[in-house]
């Protein structure tokens, strides 16, 4: 596999590399469930969070991928960090590089902010841990893992629903859909979908039910519910989930073979109905457990690293 | 002794159990006076401390302790987490359960939190940290370990004094003290006490120098200043001190044996006066060292371990 | 060498005892730059990072330094501290101490914190991490060893130029010059100069052009811009730049050998420009790295160690 130097997003990725990522992955999800969950793959390295956005999920899922590979691990929290006090992107990153951590992993509002400081860092790897609606490629991966579990990507049938214009989620799929061959449905109304969205290759539905037949996943997004009545799209939070709320009934629609899933955190009846989320298709919680692994792999890959 | 899958609090210990997890903390006293103050007991193991409320001196106390046993631990605070984001708390709990942390310890504002989650979560050990005005067993441990310096506990009189109806140290004493044959006087004014506390079998006083002879520990506990002059019981905080707090000479009617006790942080001069606070009877910094032993107890049990 | 039982401020250090953690230090600069960056040394030891006032910075050096070295490292910040439930800062102190670190890294806006509490709190060391305007000896260490770059501090001159009345930085080197026989020039307005500095035995300029000549280090001290227009003495950022910034063209006057130093994080546009920021002079990530490796001399040496 070509190395890896840094992780921006899913599109810098080759298939090989995807594969050579989630095998890896897959050895690590062993290695969470024994009861002393513990390798010395990454001792002596330091991984650094630095997130300029909150989001406890991904911050702790790397945290514990990292602990459990025995690397020292340091948090950044914006709200504490020197870019508060008039310090440019630029000069935080570069005083972090300087203490020479091995990885950096970076959560920011702007897209791009990986590349643009992986221009000017050099000894440091960089993972992008969600940049703006641009690119979250270790949620990918792991929903890659994830969907391993119907026996393959190739042919299956993603339909991606919700708030597709601010989801990098959405995004990072159109592009993985290429390279591994699955495809991509989205559903979304017209005033939460990026204007000539077709151009990626997937086919665009306005109808929820009309999209399930044929579905192997039903990825639902996140909605913010402030920005369904700021944006006037819909008088109410009942009557997005009447039209685009995923329910048993809809799932019914969609076999018993379709697998449920979501990025996470949900919101309860809003995009996912409560029997839905807890049911048996759904593998929500399985993208959490693998999400550790993947994140397990990308820094053990990032620090030159094999399996464990 | 009976295993331990989850601490909610002092009411689920049998005395035997009590009894088991003292004696492992006075190992851990020993371990932390040590120059290197390490055991691998929990290699492997990952502890998530999840803060739903601010207590620096517990979660420093919970951190310390699992760092000692060399596990992996992560801090959560609420400020920073996805309940934030209309996340329910069960979704937070089964989240970062589906990470496969060993122990969970939680902190909440509501009574009961810690039951609720572990009903649910499946692989995951639950501490309770302190639940509203509930339980916060391992202070309760802690206070026990600390009264094995007189020698038993049982025929031993603990004398609590203050804001008993918030007090879930109050609250688990009483549980305690049936278990172990201690006697619980409760001194507050009336407005401070819950009704028909009597029914727990405990002495009430709502004069505190009435209370003061024959007690082998005056356990203080913290008034918030602002809830006393809302509730306008006091119309000063000296005149609660005066009729409430502990000072020399209080203390001096107790006599030279009876030892002083207080959950932190101090109010000094509401609560307690300094003198007494630092004075020879005072086992307040004792509490906080074997807080932390206790701990390390509580943790080692709930990962099936033993003592170092 | 005189052992170490506090730092808490380059007022305390002999000569030899510098040159030891200098030379401690350089060893560790090494460790940093290993593939496995990771020593035993502090293997057992607790290290409290206890910070009043944020700055991500030094709280991060300080950790990475501990962690490296094996330490157990707690990070507090006041925002979470029990001082907000109005305990008392000897409480705070004298709670962590019980749980028994080995070092206790105090920020804190007071000059003076940490010997106030050094006198109270037994078997814990304490390292002033900058109080107030007072000291901050682990950046000054970090500056000396930089200063190495140019063999020797005897007889070299350095200039410190910007807010000289705000800076403990300014203040300390004064004293560190002293001891080791460099010569401090001071740059600033009036008003950001303190009355009667000369008395440490500094020569004082109010034009920065006239200082430059003969200076083998420009120190740029970083300018907090609302303190430039409320106190008025600049109308301009742009002003203040033209007069007392440190740009290409003042840098040629200084010669090639001249080094630039700053503590960070900078003002660009304001103290100092960006190609001189980031250009051959600069010492600014040199500073940084050196700073990590300082930070591993310091709780090496207050906790008895030796060099790794």
């Amino acid at each position: 596999m070509k190395p890896l130097q840094h992780l921006f997003g899913i599109a810098q990725l080759d298939p090989d590399q995807i594969d050579y990522l989630l095998n890896m992955s897959e050895s690590f999800i062993e290695l969470s469930r024994r009861p002393i969950k513990k390798a010395p793959t990454l001792r002596g390295k330091t991984v650094i969070n630095l997130f300029f956005e909150n989001s406890t999920r991904t911050r702790t899922s790397f945290e514990i991928a990292g602990k459990r590979l025995s690397a020292d691990v340091i948090n950044i929290s914006a709200s504490t960090s020197a870019t508060k006090k008039g310090e440019t992107l630029l000069d935080t990153g570069q005083t972090l590089a300087a203490m020479q951590p091995h990885v950096l992993v970076i959560r920011h509002s702007i897209a791009g902010t990986c590349e643009f400081l992986a221009e000017y860092l050099t000894g440091t790897s960089i993972v992008n841990a969600g940049d703006g609606a641009h690119e979250h490629p270790t949620q990918i991966l792991t929903d890659l893992l994830t969907l391993r579990g119907l026996g393959g990507h190739a042919g299956r049938t993603m339909t991606i629903v919700g708030d597709i214009s601010h989801s990098r989620v959405a995004r990072s799929h159109l592009i993985a859909a290429k390279k591994l061959g699955y495809k991509v449905r989205l559903v979304a109304p017209k005033t939460l979908l990026p204007s000539q969205v077709e151009r990626y290759g997937c086919e665009v539905f306005y109808d929820f039910d009309a999209a399930i037949p044929g579905s192997d996943v039903l990825y639902m997004l996140r909605v913010q519910t402030e920005r369904l009545t700021s944006n006037c799209c819909f008088p109410s939070i009942r009557e997005y989930h009447e039209a685009y709320g995923l329910n048993a009934k809809r799932l019914a629609k969609a076999g018993n073979d379709c697998l449920v899933m979501h990025p996470g955190p949900m919101n309860r009846g809003v995009e996912i109905s409560t029997d839905v989320a807890d049911g048996m298709q759904s593998r929500i919680l399985d993208q959490v457990e693998h999400g550790v692994a993947v994140r397990m792999a990308v820094l053990t890959a990032l620090c030159g690293g094999d399996e464990a």
